[in-house]
Formats: C-alpha cells, structure tokens, sequence
C-alpha cells in the first residue's frame, strides 16, 4: 500500500496513538487503513462412500486435486461461500451438514473453513477454476497429487471419523513456511 | 474507496474479466482491489462458576457489558486473537478450551468467533476500551445491558450447556437489519 485509498495522497507506516502496530496512515487525511486476515471457505462434499475433488486449472498448484474453496465475499455466510465456490468450481449442488474443520495459517493471514456436505445429486461439471471434477473412493485418494495440507488434513479427518460415524468440529493451526509462489496453504 | 493504494490514480466500480461481482477497478495500472469480510475474535473467560465482562469505554454501545473481543489481526491465529484481545481489554490471562461459537453478520461483513476458556488466575483490569472489568454468576448477568446479540448468544449457550458439562462448537447466522451507528453486532 503507497496511497491512501480514500484521498489519494501518500500513506507512512506508523504507530498510531493508542495503537501498538504498524499500519498504513495516510499523510493528508490521517484515515488509517487496517490490513486484516481472509476467510477462504468451501466443501467437503460426499456422494456415498466417495467425495468430490477439483483438479485445478489455475495457480498455485495448477494441475493438483483440491477440494471446492476460495476467497469469502462481502454480504454472504461462510457456508453460503463454501456453497457458492462449490457452484463455481464444480457445478455441483450441496446439503451442508454443517461446518467441519477450520486451519489457522497464520503466515500467510488466512483462515480456512470447510464445510461437510452431501452431493444433491450427480450433476457436476469443471468451472473455470477447474480442469475436470471427479468422485473418489478413500482408496483412489491421489494423495500426493492433493493441492494444500488442508486438503488432505479435512479428507484424513473425514475418513477416520466416518469409521464411527462421529463427525465432531475440528479446527488446527498450521504454522511452516511461506512456498514460493503459493499464496493458499 | 476512491483511489488506487498501489499507484494512486482513481477506481471505477466495475465488473472485471471472468468475475460476476463489482469490484474497486484502477483506471491507471488495473489492480483490482478486493473487500472480504473481517473476523472478530474473542474468549468467554470463566472463573468457577463465573464469567468475565467488560462495561464498554467507545463506541458502538458505550457503557455496555461485553465479552472481550477485537478485530483479528494478521499473522496471529484466531485464537491468539482471542487470548490478545483479552489481555489488552480486561488484562486477563485465559487458557483456551478450544472454539465455542461463530456467527455470521453478512449485513455488516462480519465473522465472530469466541473461545470458551478458564481465567488462569484472578488478576484482571479494564484496558483501554473498558470501564470495568467483573465476574458475574449467572443470576448476576446484567441481561438488559450487553452489547451485542452474539455476547447474549454466548452466553444463553455456555450456561445451557454448563447443566450438562458439555460444550459442543455451536455456529449461528445472525441476518437482521444493521441499526443506526452500530458497526459491531
């Protein structure tokens, strides 16, 4: 940030009064502009024994298997954005069951929530994001072809708490380095 | 927004390319510049068979009863937010027992989540933002007088879930009409 989005004039990284970090302040109109983390929300979505993955068409990790997940918009829920992204990534339709595991990413000032969700019903398709959309049973997993750690995290949960049919919220903190050119986990 | 925080010049509110939504567009070097919504994140700090409160110094709600909670800062943790936002509010030390609730405020682009936690001993204060800092039993809660229907929420939850010493994570969406001066739920 070099401009102060309200007056146009130049920003300084500064302490405010009262404030105990850096923000951006702007040099004409003193507006002080907060920078805070993103919400990035989407599904687990499961027809019978499989769950639907995403392979992706666009970087990073172009090319690897994902679950439906992006940026949350201004005036909607958290499970309306899991559900949206879904729409927009794999065309497909989902009953939420309900938020299942949130990650803290903390390097990278990200918050992730994946909602579980049952298929609505067979009709799925790539969106823009997505090279091609696929159902896979726990033994056809590409596990190392999966996109970010909360990916394969929420699917480890999802098929040993399906061994008990116990699907209780899980929320995890994942603290490691930034890779080069990734800016999701 | 007016101008461009990364070279200055004006924005149009546009459409861009491949999105469906009007975003802050430069006019100059085309930067798009995205709102996401905020998480405000906070703890319900219990001493035996109290909680802690803060009487609010600022606005909105000056003078009510609140739990301890701020805007989430990035490269922290949601929980870390929590426990920071309890320090700096009622100089309070709290042992995090894990995610309690969410909710979602749409209306106002806002995520709240509170951590249900112990107070790690009896020293607490009012910060800067409060004028007072108590425990209150529950016969004791100055129900008229909290801040916010999640504060109320938290609460009506963590005293119906005490009878069964049992403490499941409970997410709520709150849509109703945002009122006059008030940018926290």
């Amino acid at each position: 940030m070099k401009f102060c989005s309200h007056c146009g004039q130049s920003v300084s990284l500064m302490i405010p009064e009262g404030d105990d970090r850096k923000r951006h302040v702007c040099d004409g109109c003193e507006t002080i502009h907060y920078q805070n983390p993103n919400i990035i929300t989407g599904c687990l979505p499961i027809h019978e024994d499989r769950v639907l993955l995403c392979r992706r068409a666009i970087e990073p990790r172009h090319g690897f298997w994902t679950l439906p997940a992006g940026f949350m918009e201004n005036g909607e829920t958290t499970e309306q954005g899991a559900l949206r992204e879904s729409w927009e990534e794999a065309e497909a339709s989902i009953e939420s069951q309900g938020l299942y595991t949130l990650f803290n990413l903390p390097q990278i000032n990200q918050v992730y929530m994946f909602y579980r969700g049952t298929l609505s019903d067979l009709k799925f398709a790539p969106g823009l994001e997505s090279l091609e959309v696929a159902l896979f049973a726990e033994e056809e997993i590409p596990w190392k072809e999966l996109a970010f750690p909360v990916v394969k995290k929420t699917l480890k949960h999802y098929f040993s708490d399906r061994t008990n049919d116990h699907f209780p919220f899980r929320s995890e903190d994942l603290i490691y380095p930034r890779l080069e050119g990734q800016n999701k986990p």
